[in-house]
């Protein structure tokens, strides 16, 4: 198995962030400066296009490390990043730009890619899980949360269904076409987040999505307005979620 | 007008628990006890069959208080609490009950007894509202919010539809029949709860309902379970809701 090496470090606001590979993978592990022996864990996967450090992976991550006190993992997604491209992943890119400019629907294309894009990141992240429990500030045995929307829910779902160590996940903005099937062995308590008037993702596909977890706790947080008007403060309803999960009991 | 007189006053744990009346309606005034001069208002309905004084009233009032520093007044619909039942609300109380028994859908006689109720609740609530504002502590101009479900959705949709002074709401757990054409009218921040596996209201009713309102800014919560298993941590999603509509800017 890789291990975890880290190749760079930096500190602000209380928080201490940490580049690092395990094998070819690249992520960065941000941690309370203080207090954070033990803490809970929270994966956290990026949105298509984006990466291990977008704006919206550092702020929710900040986040989650101020107001939990948890310690937040994200790494590049295959073909996103600091990782190469492969020829199918040009071709794919090349097939939702068509698309897009054509007005043509992106779901078909960003559904295959993402599929495929999951069976090699699944994989990753939990050999990037191992690596991060064989530290001795995190360790084995604690609780585990995954974060991801978009993208990040096509791969955060079949990986949740495969790792028993995830034990609370906050999805969302995805077609249910091939997760519906996943979703349906995954018991652990879930926030899932739905645009109302999302212009990709029809309402009741969504709604679907949703319906297919098997999980006895799952609340559904669905927001008036389009794809990308996610509002900002279901970073904190998000970060309530973990807070009530996976807090170890005083 | 009426004015507001008090009753009864006791304190515990930092909130200060007042009894008054307006009119013929009686209420509860729960303030923090310190520090309440001009703080954010928050108008809080019961239930069909419970009152002013139900433990889940006092522990919404409590968290509110205590979490936001708000004050917040409930008082006992027509023909709840302390107030007396008219023929009219034995007759129907009488035929839901028969429903019950039967195993009839009670949609449609919950329906019709709310929008009786609501006929006479929205004058009330008005009336509460202005003598509350004429409280010294309290005084006008200040953020009022309305937190009702149930009963008190069916009261409290028609009444934030009539009234300015309502800023922000929670809503939840109703059929849209005699609501949805008020909700059309109401923009203000909306946060509704609905039961994803509720036996007693229909889930594309629920959703047509949370439609409904013309509001910029809603967010549904909805949740595994059935119509009485909302989860008791919704009540803490819905005070962050008001910390972020009701707090005053620095």
């Amino acid at each position: 198995m890789d291990s975890l090496r880290f190749t760079a470090e930096t500190s602000s606001n209380g928080v201490v962030e940490r580049d690092f590979t395990v094998g070819e993978v690249p992520g960065v592990l941000w941690s309370p400066a203080s207090g954070s022996e033990h803490a809970p864990l929270v994966l956290m996967g990026h949105g298509g296009g984006r990466d291990k450090r977008a704006p919206g992976m550092a702020g929710r991550a900040h986040r989650i490390v101020t107001g939990c006190g948890f310690t937040v993992a994200t790494i590049d997604a295959p073909g996103h990043g600091d990782r190469p491209r492969t020829p199918h992943d040009e071709q794919e890119i090349a097939a939702l730009l068509r698309a897009r400019a054509a007005g043509e629907p992106e779901g078909p294309i960003v559904v295959r890619y993402n599929a495929h894009l999951a069976e090699q990141a699944v994989p990753e992240w939990q050999a990037t899980l191992d690596a991060l429990q064989e530290l001795p500030e995190i360790g084995a045995g604690g609780p585990v949360g995954y974060f991801g929307l978009n993208m990040a829910t096509a791969i955060g779902v079949p990986l949740a269904a495969a790792e028993p160590r995830i034990t609370a996940a906050v999805f969302g903005l995805h077609w249910p076409d091939r997760l519906a099937e996943p979703a349906s062995r995954i018991t652990i308590p879930i926030e899932f987040d739905l645009q109302w008037h999302d212009q990709h993702i029809d309402r009741q596909a969504g709604l679907a999505l949703f319906d297919a977890f098997a999980s006895k706790e799952k609340t559904l947080h669905a927001n008036a307005g389009t794809h990308k008007e996610l509002p900002r403060f279901e970073a904190d309803c998000a970060a309530h979620f973990f807070t009530r999960h996976l807090t170890p009991p005083a």
